[in-house]
């Protein structure tokens, strides 16, 4: 079965960010795993368009209620009606994280990932536990998610 | 987009049941769409049976907190850890549902797709309100699914 | 530890729904039981106005993301921000559930509490299964609720 | 309407935390805030034990699908069978957060609280974002969440 690895950040985000995005789903889909976010814009949106290009997957746990809230490069959209709360699914149903950048809804993603025993990894993002470990570039953050 | 029909019926279902289920499974993905389910077994399993044979894609909303949980028959499974209240998260993410046999689980189902206004069509199940579309057999359900 | 009773039913409801709404709620706090609702109007309203003259202590489980949105008789809201998955925690966190009237949603709380194996009463409700008890007024109602 | 008041923090926590989530609860309470925990035990039972014995009203949001996993301070508890995403609830429905001590699922809960704008309030516990408000004890902890 493959790996689905959960790419978490935000909608709104600096060019900088969405590009190392870009690059880490286009790393997740050559590695043949399953690319799963939140399915809006920003990291979300650059990490799906990466995986598309790339040939692979993607699959975007949304907020609201209806498919159409999400990007245009995410194959499976699932409509949780949920907000914030979607983020445990995401963490439920990954085997691994990689936090992109991000504020907030990242740092509750980062939380419910460490509770749940997940590996997530950080490439420019929150680095407040030594449970969370640091990636040097898109290539070392796959590698190591999927490790 | 391809459409997102979602199937409900109980985990453990007669024979006659499940053949039902899995014809259904086939033809929605024979007409193109995203078979959505709880991704457990009976209905579940024959539906996804169904529509991979088929060759569809099929996307299993679990409610435990493992994606291992699913069906040998699921492309996508999502784990959400929220028990029954994962049947909300089907009914806000398919564009209409096929509910066959079923108990409880799925009356519940029913009314969520009720409430949000989706046609939710009822092939050998709950036959409690005039919003619910009767089928006859499975094509004559997909049909009025898709329709 | 008192007993939880959930009345559910709908947002918009007709007077003489709403008149039976309020002496169930007046019986379930004169019984010594906590009123649990769905928190906004109409048979909810009633219900917790009816507790809340009887001296009772009413729960608002609350579709949106504000307390605010609470009906002027709930005592405790809270804002679950999930629609109408909220419907499956007020199914688990009650020890039997009343319906009054209604129409979907109630339908699938009615469903949710099967599920469980709560105790679901119907008062001039859904009557579409053997496994619920039906019940001719209010006081009738509370009694087999709490049985 | 009474200022809902979240404390969080681990189920496992050393005595001298307990010691500070006991003085936190009681000052909640006497302040006239409902207390607002996840309803187990450790940081969450120390808190709700203090409210109780300063008179205050405690409301449990249990990650599980039985009232009865709630500590034996809680006065309403709410059994969501959600898990972690319920700490999304919690949120929610409170005005101020307080954490103290706790480790990820603190962490998320707080990602949580600054992402929906409300105030989050740090004794001896995560320290990340200026966003955090820092208390140096008890009362100022709650002084800076009722602020």
């Amino acid at each position: 079965m493959a790996k689905f690895i959960g790419i978490i950040g935000g909608s709104d985000a600096p060019e900088g960010i969405l590009e190392l995005a870009e690059q880490v789903g286009s790393l997740v889909a050559t590695r043949g795993c399953v690319l799963v976010c939140g399915g809006l814009g920003g990291v979300m949106e650059a990490a799906a368009k990466g995986a598309k290009m790339a040939g692979g997957l993607t699959v975007g746990i949304l907020p609201g209620s209806s498919r159409s809230d999400a990007n245009p490069h995410i194959d499976i959209a699932i409509a949780t009606n949920m907000g914030h709360a979607r983020n445990a699914i995401i963490a439920h149903t990954c085997d691994a994280l990689i936090a992109i950048g991000g504020r907030y809804g990242t740092l509750s993603e980062i939380g419910f990932g460490l509770a749940l025993g997940k590996r997530v990894v950080s490439l420019e993002s929150w680095d407040v536990d030594p449970g969370i470990v640091a990636a040097e570039n898109p290539e070392d953050a796959v590698s190591k998610a999927i490790a």
